[in-house]
């Protein structure tokens, strides 16, 4: 029988440090939902100690997902293993992920600790985690970096106090495959009690080569579990991919030889959920999820594809989940199809009141579009409004008017606390102009860094869903907004980013 | 002293043909003209013989760049390495680069030829083309699944009548490094007159691993030449990116100890340039030209950065044309600003009248938006208007207006070969309703398969970059436009698509 290959998602909790990509609880629980269709085995769910908003994101997944085991990152000191280990307290299978640098750069710059002292809080850490947690992973940050006799020593220690999982990160995404997979094969030959422990990859992609450095770390090094983001989300140039580590191992089967619990017709539902929900676009060059990843998925037909289809493609579409744009709802059908779409969707309203706000505003867009697709509805369901978060800002209406040779201008109304307030301005064109109408209320002084639209499904006929990005103090969140009208949905984004960037808490940062 | 790694560049070729990714003769030339100040050794220019449009763009190209090899793609035939030869003419140094498949899937199902027929068919394919030309590479399409006895055959045979380079194709993107690495280096090995040709390596990204598979080829097998595109670009996932392996060998020297021509300041410059100009996005998390790609160029400054950059950087955004946006020109700049500007840019416009024809435009752009980037000087020229080739459509001035609870209302006047028309509609938002005022007159049919849309430099202040994609009797066209106002832009982009369809050829579908 072959080996499991245990994936490891780190989307909610490494993804989402990515600067821009943070995430509501409401948006972490869908999506949590979404990888636990997809049969993830490890959801790393955030870093319970880093500030209330992650603690109740890590306590809401764990206590509402059975099927994968829930983990939250943790300093290694006390306060935050046991914050962990509460947040983690509702779950069917909980994992305690605790971390310390290990790298010379990274012990003197960043920690300022002398190697023993890593040493031992490293082994302190797991004693206390594992009277908490039996499951627990631990890694030596900047791992890849550091010194080998040095980490030999950490990982025998943190071993023998009990850690099951034992993850050696790439941090800063410097390793090269040959070398990686030869750096974890050296640590396991050398560390006498390495076989007590399940060995792990975690790479970052800044060379490009995250999804061949962890493949190497399994089959030169021997790992079984790799850790990796839906979309390859990350900071900077993001961690290894899930989706094409996930179809490497399963077409080159011949090759690895692993089994993976993977149910990847839900790949493509992962990364539209995430690309929506954080505002990051998947570019159409993307392997596996990406627009042209599969010819005939492009709409192309070319010579070659039609004589037999594996004269170019080595995957087949519709096994991560691509099909054809389906009409799946229209302005006749009912609350019960609505819901039952929803949940074949993978979204999970709840309560009836949430539903009842999304079938109002799915009514609503039935009204002004004939054809709704599965897009529109987890657009309408990202929107924050549905979600039962409290809101500072809500949308009411909107008026703009552009014409050449003139300034464009608009008057919008929207609610402050639930009392409606009237905005109007000028600008450079007429979205410029509808949220300077909103600032001239709100002053919130943020940057906008980004702001991008892109149709929900293909024409300007769709709905155009917008990001926004705002920077304040440091802080960057992004708002998304999606209506048949660009502009209105672009007034919709800006108000969901003042919204994030009024309730959100600034954050522990955490390793890479 | 070390090995020279020659950079082929493949965008104007195998990066073009991704669908949608289709260029005008004079965008490609601004972007060979990039090139050639990154300093890439071998610009494969296009597939002469695949269209008239094609042949065109290569012998401009071959006629304006003289410090890069140009190069064109030919089928193992005599017609199409006669007019390779043929636009290649003006080149100061050029290749014909030939293929023909020799898997057994695509000598069966796509040439229905015996490997017999192809055997000879390679053969007299270099053996002609030799006598045009000096510098010969020649691909075995799908290689890296060909028999390896066969393949030795093939390649010994073209190797003897004088190919100078020998490229191995991973042309659905099936391989592993180690697997690609030791192929490559048990065909150096086995045949005997291996060592009178350069080898190469051509790999696609299907399993996210192309960057990873082509450094193996170099490391382990051996090769000395990679083929790879900006951005990644190409068809399905695209190909290897010239960013990623050429900063993998700069900041793993001490791995790979090879050279590199390139001069990785330009790279940045080049990324944009391609992206603007197909309309295919960058996603924030890519390697090296990601927004995101650089901790301290996404504007956050987080704490360990802060206290040494090397703790997470392991390349330095600078090295690569990272800059702040700078503002460069305004309302005062004269013409001479502006010029100098553009040719720093690496723009070069061929005659007085299109560098006055820009100017105007920029003046114009100056009135509306107090500060002008560099992005928005690209954006301006990369307009087709600036362009020397002849307009079907052209824009002329735009009047809409949308308030909630009513139909969004456009109209539009334009020009059809000169000549001015308005054209009315309401529409599901104010672009939908310009489009479709557009459409009410041309009824081209086409259907829209792409709408998004980017600010040039972050915020809504800026001018939006709309990109429209649109598919017609199975070809696909980018329209990409500029403007302050979004639905101006929309327009603006929509007529360059048309255009772009009422141009250009059908051509004939080259090896991926």
């Amino acid at each position: 029988m072959a080996d499991k290959l245990i994936i490891f998602d780190t989307t909610l909790r490494d993804g989402e440090q990515s600067p821009g990509a943070s995430m509501t609880k409401d948006e972490k629980l869908r999506i949590a939902r979404q990888l636990e269709r997809l049969k993830v085995d490890v959801i790393e769910a955030g870093f319970a100690a880093s500030s209330n908003g992650d603690f109740e994101a890590v306590q809401t997944i764990a206590n509402a997902i059975k099927d994968s085991t829930i983990c939250s990152l943790s300093r290694a000191n006390d306060r935050d293993i046991a914050r962990a280990a509460e947040a983690l307290k509702g779950a069917n299978s909980a994992r305690i992920h605790t971390f310390i640098a290990t790298s010379p750069l990274h012990m003197e710059k960043k920690l300022r600790m002398t190697p023993e002292q890593v040493l031992e809080q490293a082994k302190q850490s797991v004693r206390f985690a594992r009277n908490l947690v039996g499951d627990i992973e631990f890694s030596p940050e900047d791992g890849y970096r550091s010194d080998v006799d040095f980490l030999c020593r950490v990982l025998e220690t943190v071993i023998a106090e009990g850690a099951t999982t034992i993850n050696v990160p790439d941090t800063v995404g410097y390793a090269i495959p040959e070398l990686y997979g030869n750096f974890i094969k050296t640590l396991r030959e050398r560390i006498p009690n390495s076989d007590k422990a399940i060995w792990s990859v975690h790479c970052h992609n800044d060379l490009g080569m995250a999804v061949a450095n962890s493949l190497a770390g399994v089959k030169i090094g021997g790992a079984r579990q790799v850790e990796c983001t839906i979309n390859g989300l990350g900071e900077r140039a993001g961690n290894c991919s899930l989706e094409e580590v996930v179809m490497a191992v399963k077409t080159r089967r011949d090759y690895f030889n692993l089994d993976l619990g993977i149910d990847t017709q839900h790949i493509v539902a992962a990364s539209r959920m995430v690309s929506q929900t954080t505002g990051f676009v998947v570019q159409p060059n993307k392997a596996v999820v990406g627009a042209n990843a599969f010819a005939h998925a492009s709409g192309i037909h070319q010579d070659g594809v039609l004589k037999a289809r594996d004269t170019y493609e080595i995957m087949r579409a519709e096994d991560v989940g691509w099909s054809a744009n389906k009409i799946v709802l229209g302005k006749l059908s009912g609350r019960n199809a609505f819901k039952q779409r929803l949940q074949e969707l993978g979204v999970q309203l709840d309560s009836e009141t949430e539903i009842n706000a999304a079938f109002a505003r799915f009514k609503e867009l039935a009204d002004r579009k004939s054809e709704i697709f599965d897009e529109d509805i987890l657009a309408l369901v990202s929107d924050e409004s549905v979600t039962s978060e409290k809101e500072q800002y809500g949308f009411v209406s909107l008026s703009q008017h552009s014409e050449t040779g003139e300034r464009p201008q608009a008057r919008i109304v929207f609610t402050v606390e639930g009392k409606e307030v009237q905005g109007e301005s000028e600008g450079n064109g007429p979205v410029d102009a509808s949220l300077k109408a909103i600032e001239s209320h709100v002053k919130s002084g943020a940057e906008m860094v980004l702001y991008s639209v892109n149709a929900i499904s293909g024409s300007t006929e769709s709905q155009g869903e917008v990001t926004v990005r705002l920077q304040s103090n440091g802080r960057v969140v992004n708002g998304v907004g999606a209506d048949p009208d660009i502009v209105v949905a672009s007034a919709k984004a800006y108000l969901s980013a003042l919204n994030k960037l009024h309730s959100k808490a600034d954050r522990v940062a955490a390793q890479g």
